[in-house]
């Protein structure tokens, strides 16, 4: 199937300040922002990517002259695909606080004139949803056939059915929670410690003194790594396999295949993330919880959502938002009698098998977009 | 039931250098020790436990005028307990490279008289074994009715029936494995580069510093006891609670109560282990593994203990240390056509399991002593 081709990243700025959740407010802001295929004339064929941790705008193509710059969901996005841009109008956000181009606490804060850095507002699952409405509608846009995502793009597909109900009609949300369980929590928090006592951290003001905590970003990516991949997954692929062949006896060499591949993970990660965004992002996903409002009752959270068609897709391996997560998320639509298709995919990867091309997973997704009203 | 009461630790020095699996050698030392009960005559009923990670000699009963001091394993050993003291004569020891007063990094080396740090030896779980052996036999215990462990512990008892066959009649390996899985190195080598990358490490040399590595432990004991509980356990104990009831929308307060146990676990571990011990530990840990010289066959490994007899118990909501893999011990021992009896405990808590007095775990060992002859 080919690819989307070359696509060049735009950018919209909003003057209206966007007030947050947390009762602050971010002044003005900058979003970034992807489009493939064409919008057509009553512009009903628009499909919302929303994107995880670690990803941007870019969903599909490549951009000019950067060889390896394929977007990150590519074999789902583009002409023949599952989700097809010979039909669909697909856009991606960058979100706000992310450190790919949109407005984030690497930018200048007009308070001060100085990066946010650990002042950026902290932003929210329902304010990144508000952000991409507006996105949206300034595209003239007014319903949106559907608004994607997987982890915590699906948690903003599900807040879109929560917050503007009106602007969708169909909610694909794969490999995600109706909240993060403590066990997440936990690991989140872990990452965040790791980050803020790096001494490079600075109270996340490093910008100013010309470093980047490196140290902690290096420890809390290794730690997603192990939560993105299955327990056998981890296993088939690296085992108890030595680097050389021999044991070193030594604490600080690596000895096993997969210590060599979390460094080089960790390493790459800490040379491109921002360490403010990893802490903003991994507490939007702490706070996620719909059913809060509710006194803990999803099924009265997704009332609002009744009219709305949902797609959900899990993992039999994902340990990190496992079946069980998402059957939550089936069961208190059904309780709602609401249009719900839910697939659970036996796949070996665990939760990075949202991003892979398994064929099952892609014929389910393919199905529902082709059937897509 | 009653506790063994008030014990003393005490101390056994060794001349002669201990061998080490690396080749190394560690020049002369001193081990650590304590017993519970009285050897008879014969002695036929001693006992060996070994610890873990995070343990020690201190088994059971108090030390004097230190409130709090209960051993780590006081619900399993003692007049009465499944472990009965009236009976055996039980014997815990501190293994070398510990930080709770055997020999370890933090004491001098002979060869600078600066502190080992960093240059203290590898040791392995068979290094331990070795010297155990060593501290049995100047005990004038020429066999073990058995040897004990949970975890680590277990991997250690399993290493006796390998290398000290004739040294012991039977092998208690609760919650345990043949070998880490690539999961368990991974969270390991996590931990180790949140220890090694804290500038207070300082290559290992950190005590001439005056310093500890203290964010690096921190780190390295929350990673750790995200694995020691069940993902169901802590969604029990700590769910989504809020400490002060509500959002406080900050990436680095506290805002659930999962954080806050966190790091209390964190900043009390950091207080008291040693960073060097931690490093050292992990990595005994990652080499465990008896089928390595026989191919990967862990039944040709345990040939040689075919005379021995075997309990091994696992616990189902263990995922460090799963029941399949104990399974996978049986299944050699079966092959081997080994007296091996084995119990999978349905227990909410995870790898702590082991540590915890569940009536049908402690109702097993209770009944395998009862009939260990």
């Amino acid at each position: 199937m080919r690819s989307v081709g070359v696509v060049v990243p735009q950018t919209m700025h909003f003057a209206e300040p966007l007030r947050l959740q947390s009762g602050a407010q971010l002044a003005d802001y900058t979003l970034v922002y992807e489009t493939y295929g064409t919008l057509n004339a009553d512009a009903s064929n628009a499909v919302l990517v929303c994107h995880a941790l670690n990803a941007s705008h870019h969903v599909a193509g490549e951009h000019a002259d950067q060889p390896g710059s394929t977007g990150w969901w590519d074999n789902l996005v583009g002409p023949g695909k599952p989700l097809d841009t010979e039909r669909f109008f697909v856009i991606g956000i960058n979100n706000p606080g992310s450190c790919f181009g949109s407005t984030g606490p690497m930018h200048t804060n007009p308070a001060t004139g100085q990066p946010y850095g650990a002042d950026f507002p902290v932003v929210t699952v329902e304010d990144w949803v508000d952000a991409q409405a507006r996105l949206v509608e300034r595209l003239g846009i007014r319903q949106l056939a559907a608004v994607v995502g997987g982890s915590l793009g699906g948690m903003q597909a599900l807040a879109w059915t929560l917050r503007h109900t009106d602007k969708l009609r169909h909610c694909v949300a794969v490999a995600t929670a109706p909240s993060l369980s403590a066990q997440n929590i936990a690991f989140n928090e872990v990452a965040r410690r790791a980050i803020i006592t790096d001494p490079d951290f600075h109270g996340g003001h490093f910008y100013a003194h010309g470093v980047v905590p490196k140290r902690g970003l290096r420890v809390a990516r290794m730690i997603g790594h192990i939560t993105y991949l299955s327990d056998d997954s981890m296993e088939a692929k690296f085992g108890r396999e030595l680097r050389d062949n021999k044991l070193g006896y030594s604490t600080q060499d690596i000895e096993f295949q997969i210590e060599s591949y979390l460094r080089y993970q960790g390493d790459k990660f800490s040379e491109y993330f921002d360490a403010n965004t990893y802490l903003l992002i991994t507490r939007a996903l702490d706070y996620f919880d719909p059913a809060r409002a509710f006194g803990g009752d999803l099924s009265a959270a997704f009332k609002v959502a009744r009219e709305k068609k949902f797609l959900v897709v899990s993992f039999t391996t994902d340990w990190r938002f496992s079946p069980a997560r998402s059957r939550e998320i089936v069961k208190a639509l059904v309780h709602n009698r609401v249009d719900v298709s839910y697939a659970e995919i036996e796949a070996p990867h665990g939760h990075d098998a949202f991003l892979l091309e398994d064929p099952r997973y892609h014929g389910v997704m393919r199905a529902y977009f082709e059937r897509m009203t």
